[in-house]
């Protein structure tokens, strides 16, 4: 039997990424909890696995991280709380599951999945949402566990800015609303998407934004490809981000390159959509375009070397210490 | 200044409607019903008002109708509460809002229409979308003015099949899984559509379905057209129905009749997609395909003539009594 590639592209959030608050300290920590998502997620592929359990796999890994703003460091809303959205989707079949608006389960993408697979819903929100991970046995943290005092200090940043009446858009974007994702084409040719976020500092309460809403921020179809967006929620919604990249390959013959840059520059820049994302075809294509200075990347194939990036920069191998 | 033509669609939901539950009086009052939404929507369009009033005045005029399944009338969930979903979409710009899993606002719509105009964000859950609605004046009502005992009574029924472990649809899908929705091509050639549900019978708590999913049961974009769908909802989020409407018209060049067709018939009908959707385009045609064996549906254009239909039947002039 054949082993052909496998492809594994994560994210880690994108935006303006202040690099005064980059120290090299940070910077490498970051570069490191990408690859151990990558190695996570890669680990499944290049075992036979699919594309579904190695997305759930790379994102889990990105929420035990609490340098990014999904599951453990997550940021807060507007009332102090951290409410989070994932979702997961399967490219064979486009079967999907999501929840929205939830603080409990330790991996909220592992409740999207129960979702998908155990839900004749696909999208499950707030306390029937934490009702069905309750029933499922999906494991569950208290709120010290997700708690981080960055994160907290960003909220306190983020109103006393709005009490003065001033722009919030001056801090740093990828720590007001990264996400964190993966896309994986697997050795057997399907593709899945998983996404999932605290989503926006200092967010209403209640905010879906677009990681749970399939063809927004998390999309995948076999016939063209998986998606994992991040950025402004709001206008990935409106633009349909997901199904814009799907709608082109498929009816307007783009390839994923030509697609994925299209969305992210014509269709979400323009309307101040802010971000990035990151996709990958059936043939193992990974594209990762972003219309903002940064965002958190990167790639794994066959050979298993987490290559990662976070700047307008190559991707890089990242040496495990 | 010439008055050119408006178009508005409206419709309160689709399945298989069993005719034995339907008396002569319920499908006079249902016609009845579907013609006020369109006297309501119209009179905006005919005063030269906005799409985004002219839906929003027509959904109200729905929702207020315990004969349909939004607002008054809801159906209930397996914990026996109604929970409501609304949205709407302006085409000029793809603005949008939407509430989800929410009981209180007497309009849904309305609560929809408050998020689109005053949030920054473009949809809001549960609790954190009520306080919102209560923060901008929107009008709350009691529960026992959403309680109608038809509906409590389907939800006894439908519990007791499960309980049986017999299989539910074989009961009046319009009734299990009722949605009510309108879209318009105002004098100014813009569009918008408006979508509100109470979900499905027995739905679990927390369940989001495609109505409040902008790009699966309510879309409007001016360059394609506005559309509102009706049917089982996890389908029309998994094939993205809305944007896939926009998708076949922009990308792949098929004209609105061509496309709505497509959406219904391909992508939805082989999926388990029971259901149908209403759409406008810039132009003013207007498109009310479905699947199954009916759909509560209604059209009127500048002569201010309602035109109902329920079955596979033609439209045909409501006089009001």
């Amino acid at each position: 039997m054949t082993a052909p590639d496998f492809t594994l592209a994560v994210h880690g959030g994108a935006g303006t990424i202040d690099r005064k608050l980059m120290t090299p300290e940070r910077d490498a920590a970051t570069r490191a909890g990408l690859a151990r998502a990558l190695d996570a997620g890669g680990v499944v592929l290049a075992d036979g696995g699919s594309a579904v359990e190695a997305v759930a796999a790379a994102v889990c890994a990105l929420e035990d991280e609490p340098l990014f703003n999904a599951g453990r460091g997550a940021v807060f809303t507007s009332a102090g709380r951290q409410e989070m959205d994932a979702a997961i989707m399967d490219g064979r079949d486009r079967a999907c599951g999501g929840v929205t608006a939830i603080c409990g389960p330790r991996n909220p993408v592992r409740a999207a999945l129960a979702v998908m697979r155990h839900s004749s819903h696909v999208l499950l929100a707030g306390e029937g949402a934490l009702a069905f991970c309750r029933e499922h046995g999906i494991p569950f943290e208290d709120e010290a566990y997700f708690h981080t005092e960055s994160r907290w200090q960003a909220l306190q940043d983020t109103l006393a800015l709005r009490r003065e009446g001033r722009a919030e858009n001056d801090a740093d974007e990828a720590r007001r609303h990264g996400t964190v994702g993966a896309v994986a084409r697997d050795r057997h040719g399907h593709v899945a998407a998983a996404t999932s976020t605290g989503g926006m500092t200092a967010k209403a309460p209640g905010r879906v934004g677009d990681t749970p809403v399939f063809g927004a921020g998390t999309f995948a179809d076999d016939a063209t490809c998986a998606m994992s967006g991040t950025g402004h929620g709001e206008i990935f919604v409106r633009w349909c981000a997901g199904h814009e990249l799907h709608a082109r390959m498929l009816y307007a013959g783009q390839s994923l390159a030509e697609a994925a840059e299209g969305v992210v520059m014509e269709a979400l820049l323009p309307n101040d959509g802010s971000g990035g994302l990151i996709a990958v075809d059936a043939a193992g294509n990974a594209a990762l375009p972003f219309n903002c200075s940064g965002m958190y990347r990167g790639v794994m194939r066959a050979d298993r070397i987490a290559r990662v990036a976070v700047y307008r920069e190559d991707l890089a191998a990242e040496h495990r210490r």
